[in-house]
């Protein structure tokens, strides 16, 4: 004892090694395997008539895991899923990393060329298909190869077929030599001994982006961050084990924001759903005990505006829903928390693994009224559990903006839920990763409690005689115009002040759509009532507004539409 | 896109870099920094009169951090702590490690030469130790410098006060040069720019084990495993935001379990206790809002033989119990179920950050009879979340037993719930993590739904004529008896057999000591009728039990007693 020995000390407490036995990497599979011995007979997913158990699908992805390695589907392979929200899909989550490769799961209202780009770009190695996008899948397979010429190496085409779906379909693909799912899964072992990844840094998943305004980034996740983020979303959220989850979110989307492997982590049940509509998530919720589910607030317009004689109403339980994907306007939580549903608000980026910040309820809200609750909880908050860093910038400085809920700069994160980088593009990623934090390209401020919200996307800001306007800000107002709908606001270019602000906008379907010209000058001077008069939007526009898959509104249509009608002239002032 | 894009990128999708922005070290010390951001006026610790929120919490911890720092206690060195659970010992969870340097708890039920070998081992370079313990500090210093004669570097020497106790205590260490810890606080910054380790794989915590048969070991953990470790417990708890925690599991006891790191994640509140007392216990749950609580089988005793007029029956809410530290009989976890409390029992050992498996419910258990619950809750149930991986098996081979609740083997585990090693102790670890695995020590079967049981330690067994006999499942069937309050089995020798089975037993406080020779022919006669011949205590003996700090009767007390006693003689039969 005494000075020899601590000096020995000094390095051994640091010191003892990494062994078999107290080292091993993060990796959601290891939550698979748990469940099925925890909970072998619950029910992992319900698809219709169709059931699992967790030993079903534990088994499941393991014939998948073990199928694919057969054919030499490994490391650095990647595997493409195009399908909605079925259970393959779910088993692709856990099976083809099982294998090591990488899942990509592809969003299936993409055209067929871009969903050519995706797969030429991640090499597809296998593509698994759900039968309803077979041809889809097979138009952007023929693209692919023209494209590609002698050097195609044509991937395992895989389709999965449904009894709820057109049986035509299947045999149709069958009879082009695509390999039936439930077949291929039968060449696998339900026993397989599969392996956690050495290394916990390697891939597990690539997904990706909306690409509105360049190509596509295909935003590449590892088993890490996705163990992490399985657990946090939960925690944030206040989900325990046993949960029922119902897929309005599709899977395709982050990997459905990780809750496929959080589900495993927590024992809980999925409900599948092939399309989304109001109904159906009423339906579910009635006779499914659903208990979770998450939603873009495109999703969540649609439920509240179910009228309350179609819903099924009261709630026969307290559902909570995570909304992410879209600053929601407040006045829509009000009116989904008024309809007995808890919302947990939450925002994130496909580069984020999905949500990585939650708006953080507090208790002292609870005695103020609701709409001002309902401003509080439209920010954007905190950092989730998982993420180690949240600020909000000033891009040339990095300094943060002082927190006094007016200075604007950039939301930037950093920590174990910011992806590993986009695939082969070295020079998006070095400017995506300057500083040492993950740039969202969105624009904040920071409240006197901390909590962030979102002003609007950089490129999304319309610059009106030199001063700023938060297109969100203007579109929170329409969104309180008793006959709209769905609003969205975009820069059109004009002759005196070089933009002003241009609202596209949906009404409620019981409005008269003849009265369209008096009806823009009533929002007008309802805008003008509330807002000062340079936000005003100077044209009004209605019609459907377009969205991408995940209910986004993709405002770089809009703003191309804007362009098209020329600049607001200046006699119209 | 093609073959040699796809080619490239084989190697790109693994090898995307780590990088500030996307990759941190595990710490929880993120947890602390989060709750002060979160919540910064929620109740952190609640200590008698004394309140702080967890913006105090996070400006103390960085206080103490600065103030090590600005002493040079950085990484590397070992800080030990001598207190019950106050709010200086829940800082010292945080500020220790911000500062670099690892906490050592110490068991403050150990004599003043234990302590001094642990200090001295773990080449203490500071003592915090609470008024109350001061004494006993400063002969466990006195016996560590007399030991290490030239050799000894006297610690810096911290003394806590506490105004619920007696203020000559305090006085008398600071007169004889103890720091007085809010002036050690008073030196550091609270605004101290703490930084992450840059390797979760660094030290953050040594707790030394109880060492009934040898010298202590120090069991070593880090910062990744403390991470997972506190998300882990109460994701299988069911264990919310907002939690109010009561500490009658001392901290000095694997970190209480890593619930202390728990609490930050989890923004909870801490109610500390200095003296754990049944009453305390049910005035806590009465007026502070307790919903969650740990304690060892010997507390839950306590508890649920309080008198229902002493006790708060009903209890005014839903209180969760996890319990861990020793086997319960299944009759105390029925007793406890019967008062309203909802237990979940765990099992673990220091070696895997506490308890690191679980009985995890099953809802299917709902509908059964109360004392089938309680004997399939009474088991030690499957792995947690962050323990990859749980195995019953014959030591020899190493081949997992049969899952037939009855083979029995030895309990062992591995993944990132494992401790990195002992402390100076490379033989031992050799064994410990032989065969890739770490091994308990502890005997169980696994039942065909995969749940292990333990059946006894492996130095617990008492073998009788070549049979073994659990001294666990003995002591259960003692437990039924209505007079027995405690009961402890160990082998006594046996002139016929070799060993037979000697009951220490305590009675309930009502009943009249001086009836102790007919009660033992009562007790082994109650036994008789239940259990087979060769189990029946051949030896009844009346008395208290020695135990550990930590509620652990000390068998290897009532073994040396027993062969104290000399051998059953064969007349005896």
């Amino acid at each position: 004892m005494g000075a020899e020995q601590g000096d020995d000390m000094i390095t051994d407490i640091d010191n003892l090694p990494k062994n078999d036995a107290n080292y091993t990497a993060l990796t959601p599979l290891w939550f698979l395997e748990r469940a099925a011995l925890v909970h072998p007979n619950r029910k992992s997913i319900i698809h219709g008539s169709l059931h699992y158990t967790w030993l079903q699908t534990y088994q499941r992805s393991r014939r998948l895991a073990s199928a694919l390695l057969k054919r030499s589907i490994a490391a650095g392979k990647t595997v493409a899923v195009i399908a909605p929200n079925i259970p393959a899909m779910y088993e692709a989550h856990f099976g083809v990393p099982m294998a090591g490769a990488v899942v990509n799961c592809v969003n299936i209202r993409l055209n067929a060329s871009t969903i050519a780009f995706l797969l030429g770009h991640s090499s597809a190695a296998v593509v698994m298909v759900d039968q309803e996008f077979f041809s889809l899948a097979e138009e952007a397979l023929q693209i692919w190869e023209e494209k590609s010429k002698h050097n195609f190496k044509p991937p395992i085409l895989i389709v999965i077929g449904d009894e709820s779906c057109d049986p035509s379909a299947l045999q149709n693909a069958l009879g082009k030599g695509a390999i039936e799912y439930e077949k291929f899964l039968e060449t696998g072992d339900p026993e397989f001994a599969w392996l956690p990844p050495k290394d916990e840094w390697q891939s597990i998943a690539l997904g990706y982006t909306s690409g509105t305004t360049s190509s596509p980034k295909g935003v590449v996740l590892c088993h890490r961050g996705a163990y992490l983020m399985a657990l946090s979303g939960p925690i944030v959220w206040g989900m325990n084990e046993g949960a029922v989850y119902l897929w309005t979110l599709p899977m395709f989307h982050c990997n459905g924001w990780c809750f496929t492997w959080s589900l495993a982590a927590f024992c809980g049940t999925n409900i599948c759903l092939r399309q989304v509509t109001a109904e159906a998530v009423y339906l579910a919720i009635a006779n499914q005990g659903v208990t979770h589910f998450c939603a873009a607030p495109v999703v969540l317009n649609t439920i509240v505006n179910t009228p309350a004689n179609q819903a099924i109403l009261p709630l026969p339980r307290l559902v909570n829903v995570m909304t992410a994907g879209a600053a929601p306007p407040s006045s829509l939580l009000a009116s989904m928390t008024k309809r007995g549903f808890r919302i947990t608000h939450t925002y994130g980026l496909s580069e984020t693994y999905g949500p990585s910040t939650v708006c953080a309820w507090k208790p002292e809200w609870d005695s103020l009224p609701p709409d001002v609750q309902s401003r509080l909880n439209a920010r954007q908050g905190v950092r989730y559990i998982g993420l180690e860093g949240l600020e909000v910038v000033n891009t040339q400085t990095m300094a943060p903006v002082p927190a006094d809920g007016t200075s604007i700069g950039e939301i930037v994160m950093r920590g174990n839920l910011v992806m590993k980088g986009y695939l082969k593009n070295p020079k998006v990623n070095e400017e995506v990763f300057s500083g040492g934090w993950f740039h969202s390209g969105d624009l904040a401020v920071k409240h006197p409690d901390g909590y962030i919200e979102i002003k609007d996307r950089s490129k999304d800001i319309i610059i009106s005689g030199g001063e700023n306007i938060s297109s969100l800000e203007v579109e929170s107002f329409l969104y309180q115009h008793p006959l709209v709908f769905e609003a969205s606001v975009v820069a059109r270019p004009d002759e005196q002040w070089g933009e002003s602000p241009c609202a596209f906008v949906t009404l409620k379907p019981e409005v008269d759509g003849s009265k369209a010209r008096s009806l823009a000058e009533d929002i007008m001077k309802f805008c003008k009532d509330k807002m000062p008069a340079y936000w005003v939007p100077k044209s009004v526009v209605f019609g459907p507004l377009p969205k991408t898959a995940t209910g986004k509104i993709q405002k770089h249509l809009l703003r191309a539409k804007a362009k098209e009608m020329g600049p607001v002239k200046k006699s119209k002032l």
